[in-house]
């Protein structure tokens, strides 16, 4: 409990990354918290969530959201709990949700900020198991990809935060999940704990071959975190009136110049009849309720497992922020404040 | 009224092509046409439809239709006159359309022939104003592309078969329609002749600014003939919730090897939650009575106009398929035979 306010240890945009985002792109800067207007409150900032998106909000163009700016703190939600209140809706001690950004204290309109029962969930996992990636795999499978039992579900990513939880809502959906992941080891973790019925590890196994394997009757969804080389793998061996779930593209992202490698295989959308996607979850903010309900209660049964890789200390936020380029985290990238 | 069926000249498939499609890979032969079993019509070909879709039929790879074999008649859609019926539901004389492929006589089951009415629409006609693209044009627009008034449609190949129905259609429902064609001809036709609201020649002007321009609000439906640079312009403009209607890709059909160059920009789709879809007009089968009857009126009414580009003779068949994928054509390209 540092209250040390006056002290505020932010990340702020310095220059935006042309190529793979790092630490010559951030600045940590210090500054006095603002204490709380009326209707505000002081959150003390414990635990952010690091997501691929973030490389996005990086870019100077028109997206779903504006830029971060230049001498801006860095844009990230996070977890942590009310220092002060000025608003009858929160009190001291309150533990909450919101956009804290990448920094120890924020400050912000009550409302902006979401109550949440750490009593039921353990702080960070507010971000794991109920966080921003598994409300995406949620609306993304349910909505986009109209996931029905019987089907085969095919994940990209699929020990990363967004992926792993789309899996385990597609086997108790009553799908044939098989995922993607790098490594021997998220490919266990996939297939072991998770409960996928296959996982196909990209960086050593021939996927074509594998996907034909473990998917012998076609995908009729893809959930793809990654594009490039995978995503073309995927859309050559959908079934008819497959669903693309477009949720991003790990490989793409950090590319030289911002230049994106298209799917050369997109004429089988035609072929088959097939849709390819893109949704925001930001979109579905009037059904976060029943999504966190759901995954909650699977969760408490047993079903719905998380798994966090923290990494602890503000001071470490660029470094962090790459791994999630160069698949280094295992399990969904929190930083500890 | 050649009636010499004892010599029907055919055209068969030779050799796959492996990039552009030529002469070289036909062969025109010549044997009976086999009379008529009971059940069956024998069919006098008058004019087959040349159609970008048939260089796919070409390859040898799994897709909606198997491929042409080697050795056998090149499939296509055709009209014709009944020389003989082994059924009661047809006679002789009676107008015929079905696949006739490329042949002066064809034989087939009566109930694979669909009568037509040639006192409503002469019978080449029957292959541009209601036939197969027109068809294809109705169910991408209004099925697949969730056309709504107001909205703004864009249109690849606007001077052509598919293309030219699909903006009429667009313009009939009420929207902004902007077409891409090549050339300064093919342009005035798409908006004196047709009533576009703008046409884009993508050999000469700047395709980026220029839609910038006829679409200043972005564009709802992309309706997709041609794949490649057209493609990636239109998906760097969608709205919010576009729908790219994914109908045939002209520009990479013959792309030495069969490979095809994919969008670049398809993660616009993500940031605009927009999606890409395919279509194959045969799924819509049950529905063709009501396209046709829709299209006969606004044709009758002045809203639906085709141009026909007629070549004439049998002998001529693959330079006129060759003259789809060059831009050569100008109006539904037709064999006469």
């Amino acid at each position: 409990m540092s209250d040390n306010r006056s002290e505020n240890r932010q990340w702020k945009l310095r220059a935006r990354p042309t190529a793979m985002v790092g630490r010559e792109h951030f600045e940590l800067a210090s500054a006095p918290a603002p204490s709380p207007a009326a209707g505000e409150a002081l959150v003390e900032v414990q635990y952010v969530s690091l997501d691929p998106a973030m490389r996005g909000w990086l870019n100077d163009a028109k997206s779903y959201v504006p830029p971060v700016g230049i001498g801006e703190v860095m844009r990230a939600i996070g977890v942590g709990r009310v220092l002060e209140s000025k608003d009858p809706a929160l009190a001291a001690g309150d533990f909450v949700t919101g956009m804290t950004g990448v920094q120890a204290f924020a400050t912000g309109p009550a409302k902006a900020w979401t109550k949440i029962d750490a009593s039921l969930l353990p702080p960070p996992r507010w971000l794991s198991v109920v966080g921003m990636p598994a409300l995406t795999a949620y609306f993304g499978l349910l909505d986009i990809g109209a996931a029905k039992a019987g089907e085969t579900l095919v994940v990209s990513a699929a020990a990363g935060a967004v992926g792993s939880v789309t899996g385990q809502i597609g086997k108790i959906l009553g799908m044939r999940v098989v995922g993607l992941a790098g490594g021997a080891d998220k490919c266990r973790y996939v297939v072991d704990e998770l409960g996928f019925d296959a996982c196909i590890d990209y960086k050593h196994d021939d996927i074509r071959a594998k996907l034909r394997e473990h998917a012998p009757k076609g995908i009729d969804v893809y959930f793809d975190n990654v594009g490039g080389e995978i995503l073309d793998h995927a859309l050559a061996q959908l079934r008819k009136k497959a669903r693309v779930v477009l949720c991003g593209a790990i490989s793409q992202y950090n590319n030289e110049g911002g230049v994106v490698v298209g799917p050369k295989n997109y004429l089988s959308l035609l072929v088959n009849r097939a849709r390819m996607e893109g949704f925001v979850v930001f979109d579905f903010e009037a059904r976060y309720a029943e999504a966190v309900g759901a995954m909650l209660r699977w969760h408490k049964e047993g079903k719905l497992k998380a798994r966090e890789d923290i990494v602890d200390g503000i001071d470490k936020f660029p470094e962090a922020l790459a791994m999630l380029y160069t698949g280094k985290n295992f399990g969904k990238l929190i930083l500890k404040i």
